[in-house]
């Protein structure tokens, strides 16, 4: 199996100060490290030889000689991040800074066997790099996100409720086979979310936060000190089966009143047609009347922007019932922000504001004066950010550290 | 302000991989790091010339010549650990290598103010390195634990409900009069006893648990990657305020139905005298009698011991309530280990089977297969060693990192 790029301490302090913050000159890496012009310089021109950094002329110049900022060098090769969600495929070849340049979207269903999915996914592979005219072979890292709990150090799914036929199929092997001088890195899907919010998004710089995603189910990703918390067994994070109401419906993992049963995108249809069959809402009857008597948590969204009362009820349940458990997780973690994304974060501010009402009636002062809860911006390329995030991210790998975690 | 002892990155590399196993040779901290045996030689010669650490023969030979293992040098000084609980000072002189020498306990109240409390800890300083027949000059670093949310980096309480005077006493400066030497650190009581259960306790070695401290309040202690998390205000971990019951009665805090006003030490007693009212424990009226109509969490314990049955429900509803909400947290977090420590953990295992049950109830499979939880052995120790610990930690830092955390 391909190892990633080992580096010694001080080059790994470089990389790590250059992904923190763009645009790094060499008196920067000087300044975010404490060390010595000559120390700086050593560490610097020794990743500028192997070819892994160029310095080059761009920053603003101050009077005199103007800055050299550096970058990665882009001739190194690509990264391909490829996301899988419960229902799609997202995949996409980056260049080594991160930079999205080829990208395929298409419907899948994980439930399917993961050599179908993933054999599907090394087609989409083949196509990104012949579009962006290069080789497999120019392919660094990839970075996969699952919807299951991920043993990270083995790559493999351990009891995904979803995908049952991926239980411990080795991920990494089958990518290998296609992407022969790729470094290969797996992670559940909410953690690489978290990680690209992390990295391009709004939370750059954020050493405590969540990353909530809503949709057909409920998870979060957990940023501790900087790094992804994935706990014991790879599974953190896992908050759509915290206990709602003890005499609610009965989960789909055997107990009754989940989060998830209760608050997700099922939940919300399901009562949004027991809303109609009580004649509660003409607006959400006749949409149903116009669309083969289906239902989708899109369409109820769409009853709440009309002033649907129901609907609108429905909505600001759901965000009680999340807003209380996430009530219960900033008291236990105190994040600095918590970040909605999902299919749900579409729902708009009725969700929004219930959730944050839910918190701040029940977190303490101290753990709610300066957090924010907001819709992630990276929205539905939170996912694909992540991964080649990821994949970046264990590129290069400290000697002494082989198993960083990020 | 007295400064950490600075070490460059190799050094601290050193010392780290000494604090997480004790007894280590040469080749032993090769292994850990991976470095060449030269490089090796080249760091611990460096501890070992500037005084910090002594290699000695004590390893069990293996045939030829015995073994050198590494120590940390008993004659650089020593170290204080002040433990403030709510009702107690306990404080601690230890030698370099966290082995408590002397030790003074005292009833106290922290809802003094804090020259008067802080004051007395000076004193009873003074005292043990006497008693010792030490200077206060050797005392190098002094680690100090509050029952409240802690600004780490400064050094101060927070908002802390429990005692209102110490809203930012500079508590570092404090300690700095009489301990000229020392390096003062301040945090929070239970992340104090989660930092004593790593290093001398049964957490050495685990990247992922839980303290639990129950007694008057309820709180967490979180180490995540090894490390405290303390989250973005200092105030992780603070689960007694965690919603139990959106009905139950109310907390000091503003909330309903909290788990420290439904199930730590004064709703025990609370619930034990209405038990008594209503004639459901004979025992419990007689233990009332002989004792000026005082009830104390101890004695529903030692009642519980007996067979009382309204002792034994009260003590099996607290485990029940704190269990119910560590389901959620170990759904959130997925640690290996849950420690309970604190006052009510002289409870017994009524209160433990309790906690046990409604955990394994309503978390996943995943994350409890394998969880732990289990009473603290260190038990009313963890204060004391988490201090010392904390002060030991901090003594020497890496010099590219002056502000690692823990």
């Amino acid at each position: 199996m391909k190892t990633p790029i080992l580096l010694n301490a001080s080059e790994a302090e470089v990389i790590r100060a250059l992904r923190k913050t763009r645009n790094v000159s060499r008196t920067d890496i000087a300044e975010i490290t404490g060390w010595s012009k000559a120390k700086t310089s050593q560490a610097v021109n020794s990743l500028v030889e192997k070819g892994y950094l160029v310095d080059v002329e761009e920053g603003a110049s101050q009077g005199g000689r103007k800055p050299r900022i550096l970058r990665f060098n882009r001739d190194m090769g690509y990264i391909m991040g490829v996301d899988l969600g419960a229902t799609s495929i997202d995949i996409a070849l980056a260049d080594i800074d991160g930079n999205v340049l080829q990208r395929i979207c298409e419907p899948a269903d994980v439930r399917n066997k993961p050599e179908d999915v993933l054999g599907r996914c090394c087609t989409l592979i083949n196509e990104l790099v012949q579009l962006q005219g290069c080789q497999v072979a120019e392919v660094l890292g990839i970075g996969v996100g699952v919807s299951g709990p991920v043993d990270f150090h083995r790559g493999v799914l351990v009891a995904p409720p979803l995908m049952p036929h991926w239980e411990n199929f080795d991920i990494r092997s089958f990518f290998q086979q296609t992407l022969p001088n790729a470094y290969v890195i797996v992670d559940n899907d909410v953690n690489v979310m978290a990680l690209g919010e992390q990295r391009y998004g709004d939370a750059i710089g954020l050493d405590h936060f969540l990353f909530v995603k809503i949709g057909t189910g409920i998870g979060s990703g957990i940023i501790s000190n900087g790094k992804i918390h994935r706990g014991a067994n790879g599974c953190a994070g896992d908050i759509g089966h915290i206990c709602v109401d003890k005499q609610g419906p009965i989960c789909h993992c055997g107990n009754r009143g989940c989060l998830e049963a209760m608050a997700a995108g099922p939940a919300i249809v399901q009562n949004a047609l027991e809303a109609v069959k009580h004649g509660e809402s003409p607006f959400m009857r006749h949409i149903m009347e116009i669309n083969d008597d289906i239902l989708t948590p899109e369409q109820v969204s769409a009853a709440c922007r009309e002033g649907d009362e129901a609907a609108l009820r429905i909505i600001r349940n759901s965000g009680q019932m999340i807003g209380d458990v996430l009530a219960g997780l900033v008291n236990f973690f105190n994040p600095s922000q918590i970040f909605i994304g999902g299919g749900i974060s579409n729902f708009g501010n009725h969700l929004l504001v219930s959730i944050r009402r839910a918190v701040l009636h029940r977190s303490l002062p101290l753990a709610t004066t300066h957090l924010q809860i907001n819709f992630s911006k990276t929205g539905s390329d939170a996912g694909i950010r992540g991964v080649i995030a990821l994949a970046l991210e264990y590129l290069f790998v400290d000697e002494d550290k082989p198993y960083l975690t990020v």
